[in-house]
């Protein structure tokens, strides 16, 4: 008895294949969705262009992720190989430009940490931490959404350097975890802090050399009146601002000039040239068990859009994925 | 007949020497003072302190000053000198610490230009501009404030390297001072523009590489907005914050992340050792008659205060100087 296909495992099939005529393409099924702050800017209309495309509404919304190879017409790619890279909110993805796809490197480690510590976010703190803020043994470092993705590797990665590091999280539960997973010499929760700067003060008495800025806002202002002389600001995101109409307005900015200070932003996809450098690094950290991780998982695509939109409540604990298949 | 001193006679006689005992001390008499927008920031109490001393109540005003040795208890300084450097808003000055004092190499050109281009303001505007703000040629660059002692040289220096300069100033007189005598490709006046930020979009079409900052506030915010990526902000001053109660805030601060900007603030003292290479650059400029430059000359010392009060209406056109006398 021949067995024929319904419609819909015959539209299912097509979806996994490469068109025809489609040279140097590939096709991901998707197993692991990043949820990233950097998206929230993608749901505004940018004229000019941004250095991250707007989404377009009806188009299915892309991000970081982990997949696999399900069809290749790509010379680089074969069948079955793992990625992480830039890919759909969805199962199945065609990509026509798979050389921004990374190979996975090292699959016994948990896929996941390719939309994590291996991946864009660890790589972001590596970056903004040894690379933008000039770090230097014994500097004091703050962190500011400490608990996150990139915050909590910053925090290690100032440890293992021999920084003395303080982050500040939006719960107790993400405090103890600064204080008693990831190492941090001291945290605070912001919420509970009702003034930022005196938080600052009693955790620096000696002030800040280097600050890991995630969140923007009140947050700045409180850390640049705590800044040391030649303080760096190592900017990568501001959360707290980007659900907001009119943005806060930062009203000591003038203090980067008694204190010397250098602020830079970054964006991590200029520095992927060095991506390898860092995932040797990290994986060895992470076989030695010098850095830890904590990870939030969704599970299942459905929960995708809630979870990303959790993140500007502050309510993942740790790196906030989606699970879309394991396999 | 012996001629008799007067009291006064004898008093001012004794304003003329170094103190019997005082080792290593020299006597200035006082010739051109410099005013000059960080003094504001004396006027108020800091604390911490701040990298100048608040002004005392009740005590003598101090400031940079051109100056002649009228006595000297120190082996590297002999009655006839001429010395720039802090000293008093005074006609006699007994200076302790005479090391914070430099030479002045070249007093064939007019003495009161190391109050300015040959002076602190001069020396501020070549390490903001070429150590600061990492120039290369052909780039766009935005100077605020520009007539000014600062911002004057800024743009004939960045003129020099070949970038494309535009300056904003006060007045329709500053801004054909720009365009005609220091030769910036355009300028415009601030108070005439009623946005900005569209008046440095007319400006620099393809936005700005480099902003030099001398005034902080709307300025900066505009120029934010009109930033190229990696540019680079280099921050000397905020004069428009530095009379205001309460600072005004800097709210698209968030846009140095996308644009990848580096902010930096500098102090000119923590660079004085590199001077005398600054002074024999600007000193072959204005001899070869590659600089030119413009001062605001006050007669008489009891014109000190309301030449400085005028620094922060914008009063003065080119550097602020007040003669407290010629030799």
């Amino acid at each position: 008895m021949e067995v024929v296909a319904t419609e819909e495992e015959e539209a299912e099939a097509e979806l996994k294949k490469v068109p025809e005529g489609s040279k140097d393409a590939v096709v991901l099924k998707n197993l692991y969705l990043s949820c990233d702050p950097y998206m929230r800017s993608r749901m505004t209309k940018h004229d000019p262009p941004s250095y991250n495309p707007d989404f377009v509404p009806g188009e299915v919304i892309t991000g970081f992720g982990v997949s696999k190879v399900v069809d290749s017409t790509h010379p680089n790619f074969k069948v079955g190989d793992l990625v992480w890279g830039t890919t759909g909110w969805e199962e199945y993805t065609l990509i026509t430009n798979p050389l921004i796809l990374f190979k996975i490197n090292h699959p016994d480690l948990p896929l996941s940490y390719y939309t994590g510590i291996l991946g864009m976010p660890g790589f972001t703190a590596y970056v903004g931490f040894h690379e933008i803020a000039s770090p230097k043994k014994g500097e004091y470092v703050f962190i500011s959404a400490a608990a996150g993705a990139v915050g909590q590797l910053v925090g290690q990665f100032a440890k293992l350097l021999g920084c003395y590091v303080v982050g500040a999280a939006g719960s107790d539960e993400k405090v103890e975890l600064l204080k008693n997973k990831f190492g941090f010499d001291d945290a605070f929760n912001y919420r509970k802090e009702p003034d930022l700067s005196l938080a600052l003060k009693r955790c620096f008495p000696e002030g800040i050399d280097i600050y890991f800025e995630n969140v923007g806002g009140a947050m700045l202002e409180a850390v640049l009146d705590n800044m040391r002389l030649h303080g760096r600001i190592s900017a990568c995101g501001m959360i707290s601002q980007y659900n907001l109409l009119e943005p806060e307005g930062i009203r000591n900015i003038v203090q980067i000039i008694p204190k010397r200070i250098r602020m830079e932003g970054f964006i991590v996809s200029d520095h992927f040239a060095n991506y390898r450098k860092f995932e040797d690094i990290t994986v060895q950290y992470i076989k030695e068990g010098k850095i830890t991780y904590v990870e939030d998982i969704a599970e299942g695509l459905e929960k995708a859009p809630s979870a990303l939109i959790g993140l500007f409540e502050g309510k993942n604990v740790g790196k906030q994925v989606v699970v879309v298949s394991r396999e």
